[in-house]
């Protein structure tokens, strides 16, 4: 028999997963949608579509609808927003697979882009969903058209430099060098967390909350970003490939720095724990007694893949 | 001594010396000043700052800006929306580039980027120059924040899956194929010809030209992308390595469908000055004496790069 407990924690996990199962079909419909468009190329298109229907878990844009939700705002323009990041997010998986970065064949079990799509293809698919994720943004319809060039600012600057390329960039540099736990960290907050960070802020500007829980969202969001790398990094060292869909272990044969390298396997986990402690802490804001986005911690903390 | 139509010529393209030698400077110190951003990642920010100082001779700026001198509207933020489509053409040429598509080592006479930052950050240099292409955007001043987004979506058309990067798929393409005089400019219109209408329709935009008017200019923008190619074909028969400051004669060796190798040079070259003649016939519209746009479609037909 169940215990109190563990009666909650299911009940909690139906919750997410009922919403995950309710949200994920549109967003996928969405994200098709805004590939059905006239072309003259049509190689680029199957090569975008190729990506962008590869199986992800549709993590980022369901962040999004899961901060709206716990607002209680509804919008129609925040499925939209939740396609940008995925569009983003997509495009730099693209790039990250290519020869001269990763050199990944596989990803999420399937062949990359550029080993159907040839690396010319590969790059320039990865361009366009770029555009596509800013053009798209130009298209919503109820939301003011200066929260909306908020919106662009904030998924540029969580793209870009000063986010995930720029982390992308020091990722690179790292696998030649020994990173500090500190040098680490930037390096994640950048290349993971900015994007995640993103769905959360863009949601709350949607949903137009206020300034004191917009903050306590950003705080949430900073902390799910790393829990998210450090649990990155955790199955890379103790899953099996079959359980996560790409080569496991490549951190490891690198000596690349990660979590579990500098801290070792058990305090690696610690750090996660309290990641997810101060993420799900600072929910309190929204005096909720069941949150999407508490849940969301969860499992980024407790995922096998 | 000089015929009154030859001192008219050198009258001519005086202003637009003038013109190009005022309003270049303050585009390359806006360029940079786009870039001057904290970032954690200073080798990514050097990467995109080596191929915005590489010496472009900053045509489609400097179109932005033409359009709204001809239209005798001066903005504070034509100058950002003539550096975001400097930063989108500045990418394009970075990832043309890389060893999977042109492969080339030398772009106006200097090493192209991968060649000095290596195929990973020159892939992410270009990515991140997109980006802040359109995040640049959102930081318009002076123009209402619709036609700020109207502004954002034409950029993402122009340089997307139907524009830009679909053009230079189908441009891979062609290398592989005999394509017909309407296949050829279907390649051009996307791969040049939208980012170049993008800078006329873009400043029109924000001057707030009537329809009549800016039909008129998406005619010429359309009538000068097409000649803008047929000259660089042209250019690739006829230039040296010198004067061109890249690799000539590269499309006849490969094969490559180009106007002169479907038309011969002669009609190609007619072709050429009817496209001039049409976009300068479109002008009639502006009802100036002297058209800096106009001077505009002279040089492109003229220019010896």
């Amino acid at each position: 028999m169940l215990s109190t407990q563990q009666k909650a924690q299911t009940q909690m996990d139906d919750s997410l997963q009922k919403f995950i199962r309710k949200h994920t079909p549109a967003i996928e419909e969405r994200l098709n949608t805004l590939l059905e468009t006239e072309t003259s190329s049509l190689t680029l298109r199957d090569a975008m579509a190729y990506s962008v229907n590869a199986g992800g878990k549709r993590i980022r844009p369901l962040l999004v609808l899961a901060t709206l939700h716990d607002l209680d705002v509804s919008s129609e323009d925040a499925i939209t927003v939740a396609c940008a990041v995925e569009l983003i997010h997509t495009y730099s998986l693209i790039h990250d697979d290519l020869p001269s970065m990763d050199d990944d064949d596989f990803r999420r079990g399937k062949p990359t882009n550029h080993t159907i799509y040839g690396e010319a293809v590969a790059i320039l698919a990865g361009d366009a969903l770029q555009t596509l994720a800013f053009g798209c943004l130009t298209k919503l319809s109820s939301t003011p058209a200066e929260v909306v060039l908020q919106i662009i600012h904030l998924l540029a600057e969580a793209s870009g430099l000063r986010g995930m390329v720029g982390g992308q960039v020091l990722d690179l540099e790292g696998e030649t060098k020994q990173l500090s736990l500190l040098e680490l960290e930037t390096v994640h907050i950048n290349k993971t967390g900015a994007l995640l960070s993103f769905c959360i802020e863009a949601g709350a500007l949607i949903a137009g909350a206020d300034a004191v829980k917009t903050d306590k969202l950003k705080t949430f969001a900073h902390n799910i970003g790393l829990a998210f790398q450090i649990r990155d990094d955790i199955l890379d060292v103790t899953s099996t490939t079959e359980e996560l869909g790409k080569t496991v272990g490549s951190d490891e044969t690198s000596d690349k720095s990660t979590y579990p390298s500098l801290l070792g396997l058990a305090d690696a986990e610690k750090r996660l724990k309290s990641h997810q402690q101060l993420a799900k802490s600072a929910l309190s804001i929204l005096e909720k007694e069941e949150s999407l986005l508490g849940l969301f911690a969860d499992y980024i903390v407790e995922r096998k893949s």
